[in-house]
């Protein structure tokens, strides 16, 4: 079967990311849509609003055929990260395309540009290095670099540099999937305003999470009734803010919680430590601390990392081939996963016997943890702390 | 000046408080009545309903003329700690009586017991042990294993055993403190009925917290006042349920997070890992965990050290002298400091120079912490974090 990867986070499903999918199926004319999918931590450091199994069925009830698990360590990462871990799982599944959203909608462009950032690595660092002396923002320098090495003329948004990543694993792994992509509509990826038209981002469809009626017409009524079910039972929303207190007990219980932990140099420990007990909120917190090289999502992470304990490495996790886990799928993509069963190795279910494989244990345990940590905001949490181990992938059948 | 201490928890203040302070000054005719008072976490292994300065203040305004610290270590312990810690504070401030409440209310028996608990610790320690190796509860071993040595026929409650100790600590410290017991009136310690008199059990208002019409009566009216200025201000009734996030927290990031903890010996740790994930409530875990070797009481307590990480170690305790810190004081209260100002080296307010004094700094790191995670369940907790720093001693004049 000639499969189509795509690349999501689905925090929560809007007519964008349909729209995304219905071409991805018409650009490629593809048997099968395979995505891989962020669990219950995203790439921006923040918990997603409902936990991976419902954004599953969103996924599945409009029209994905197989959803797979990109790991928390992956997931909650720099877009460089984020990025090598999916290509990664799409190499090991073997799909021919990967159709991703981009403000650019231009595939030589952002090849060009990924070309140079593939092979031209030391140089583009140095350049990096550069512009970071002289003052500027990461994301700001990191612009200039690329454009100085590439000569190209983009603007450097978050899809693009999220595009122009994930050619460069293609490049950098030698693998045979074609990269495509669809230039985005609608508003940017995470402009709050929710606009007046069917798109808008999933960041302003969180920012309106409180206020339903407006964000129902932003949204499949598949996927809105999803996000209704999971409200209602009290497992979400959740939200970065829910877990001041966690991170506030940790700061109380070991005095160096940030020695060690995930993209933490010294001086920002400093700045955490001056002001962790005398700020009034996570957000106040983070608006201390931040500086021009640390952003604000940049320190999201940080603090989730810190609050799961993960102490990743991201060199180690650039040399790591991440799990393969089926979250869900329908009876198309259950024909797919009896078709490539034979050649990858993939988990459906989580039990002891996958829990000691040394092959996978050390990303699996971070992604209990992260999702425990994420269950402890649900309101009959007690019922939820096991789940990775209670839930089948959700199976819901085509309606062919 | 001649000195009555008294050892008091307060939590709350209640019209049986206010007998046994009334009796004091009667049958000591002292010049000062000096409370040694527990903080934020109590004896019986809970946080206090509301927080040490609080408690403080309903201490003073009812006449209490000093109040002390019991640092957090040795009141939140069994009975033998949590009376050395108490009394090795009195030895300090060299009072001339100690009178605590008794079910027994015969100090001449009392003192018999203690006298073969202080000097016979080997007999009784070799019939606890066989006691508990029949199978009987700790509770129920250490009565029969004091009569056994005594031959005296007593009751081992609560505020008899409490007593005991005091006595047993007395005489093994050649303390030249005289004890007095006072017979408890109207309920039993931990009796949860309110009852019609104007007397009950603190664990009796605790528990009818919710109907504040209910306890008016069974409190001196400075205390309901002070009470329900606390909790309209958000900073209470806390309660042990409330920790219970922070628990599932700590075992999620820390697989062996009850590893070298206060009081736990091998085999309490599997149960507890056992149903961690699988308990409805603090409540549900508890009970599932306990043993008759494990009594509820000594379960919280290890709870909430390990909440706190502690660490201590109750061999350690016994042999340290705890800081003495004043918490408040009444005009009386203040000629009394002045008075043993010489002799005594006592803390008002903690600052960065005593914290890095060796004599005090654990036990007083200790205290912060626990402070801190009492604090994180104020409603505008952000507000409370430093506030054992910022604090000084409450002082409210007498009205003489």
């Amino acid at each position: 079967m000639k499969a189509a990867g795509i690349i999501v986070e689905y925090n929560p499903f809007h007519n964008g990311h349909l729209y995304h999918l219905q071409k991805t199926k018409e650009i490629t004319g593809a048997d099968v849509v395979v995505a891989v999918m962020s669990g219950n931590f995203i790439q921006r450091g923040e918990p997603a609003i409902v936990n991976k199994w419902a954004r599953t069925k969103m996924a599945l009830l409009n029209g994905v055929d197989v959803v797979f698990e990109l790991p928390f360590a992956y997931a909650c990462n720099s877009a460089e990260v984020f990025a090598y871990g999916a290509i990664s799982i799409l190499n090991s599944l073997g799909v021919n395309w990967v159709v991703f959203g981009s403000e650019a909608g231009d595939i030589s462009l952002l090849k060009k540009i990924a070309m140079h950032l593939a092979f031209e690595e030391d140089e583009f660092k140095k350049y990096l290095k550069i512009y970071l002396k002289e003052g500027h923002s990461f994301p700001k320098a990191r612009e200039l670099a690329l454009k100085r090495v590439s000569k190209e003329d983009i603007e450097f948004l978050p899809n693009n540099i999220l595009g122009v990543e994930y050619i460069k694993w293609i490049l950098r792994t030698n693998s045979k999937i074609e990269p495509l992509t669809i230039k985005r509509v609608g508003s940017l990826y995470n402009d709050p305003n929710l606009g007046s038209g069917s798109f808008c981002s999933a960041t302003a469809i969180r920012q309106n999470i409180n206020n339903l009626e407006l964000i129902r017409d932003k949204m499949p009524p598949f996927s809105y009734q999803v996000l209704m079910e999971e409200i209602e039972s009290g497992r979400g929303p959740v939200s970065l803010n829910d877990f001041f207190e966690f991170f506030l007990y940790r700061a109380i219980v070991y005095k160096d919680f940030l020695k060690e932990q995930f993209d933490v140099k010294e001086g920002l420990e400093n700045r955490f430590y001056k002001h962790i007990f005398s700020s009034s909120s996570l957000e106040d917190l983070l608006s201390k601390v931040k500086t021009k090289r640390y952003t604000l999502t940049r320190l999201q992470r940080i603090l989730i990392h810190c609050l799961v304990d993960s102490k990743v490495n991201q060199k180690t996790l650039l040399s790591t081939k991440p799990y393969i886990r089926v979250l869900g799928f329908n009876s198309r993509g259950k024909r797919y996963l009896n078709s490539i069963k034979e050649k990858v190795k993939y988990i459906t279910k989580l039990d002891s016997y996958i829990m000691k494989n040394p092959e996978y244990n050390s990303l699996l345990e971070l992604e209990i943890r992260a999702s425990q940590i994420h269950a402890l905001k649900y309101k009959e949490y007690h019922k939820y702390l096991q789940l990775e181990f209670k839930q089948h992938p959700i199976y819901i059948p085509s309606r062919e």
